[in-house]
């Protein structure tokens, strides 16, 4: 459940307020974000900040979730996004949380826009 | 580039003969295909073995890889398979791999079909 509810969070911010993100990654954290890699939690507010939407709404359709060896938790989801006026895009994301400081982090996240339209 | 070796390797084992995948897992290794959760070396290979098809081919159309705090390597994989006769569909997974005894093995992995036919 730490999976499904860091997932819940983690989308209702960034439809809400992107900019705000900044209190679920680390300095240690990494973004690759359609294959650009970002390093650090300022650099990857920095990406997601300034994509080039104003709003923008995300669907999930599954999402799984796995404990790894090292106490971390390994998140996979599947979706759907519209931004803008534009057409819904399907989308793929993985997370890596760990828990720091008493609190969960994702120290790793990887998105891919599907490559078709849905 | 132990990532991209690594699914390399995988890929092509698994369209090769994929009851040999056991090598790259650990008793501790999680599955989830779509949707099912499978622990341990056997069960995998017995699930993966099992699947209902005789042939398949995987082709890979984006793959990402990043290092993790806990000296782990995250791959996301997104990419096309075609099994026996079927149409081609779409795949997403995710890997989390570990150096176990020397060498580096699977510790988590996740797989989804596409929703949607490409």
């Amino acid at each position: 459940q730490i999976g499904s509810s860091f997932v819940q969070h983690y989308y209702q911010l960034f439809d809400a307020d992107r900019t705000q993100l900044g209190a679920i990654y680390i300095d240690a954290s990494c973004l690759t974000w359609e294959g650009q890699q970002f390093q650090g939690k300022a650099a990857i507010v920095e990406k997601l900040s300034s994509l080039p939407f104003q709003k923008i709404q995300h669907s999930i359709t599954a999402q799984d979730h796995q404990p790894t060896p090292d106490s971390c938790i390994l998140s996979m989801v599947v979706g759907q996004l519209k931004a803008d006026d534009d057409q819904v895009l399907g989308f793929h994301q993985t997370f890596l949380l760990k828990s720091f400081q008493g609190a969960w982090v994702c120290t790793n996240e990887v998105f891919r826009l599907a490559l078709h339209n849905v």
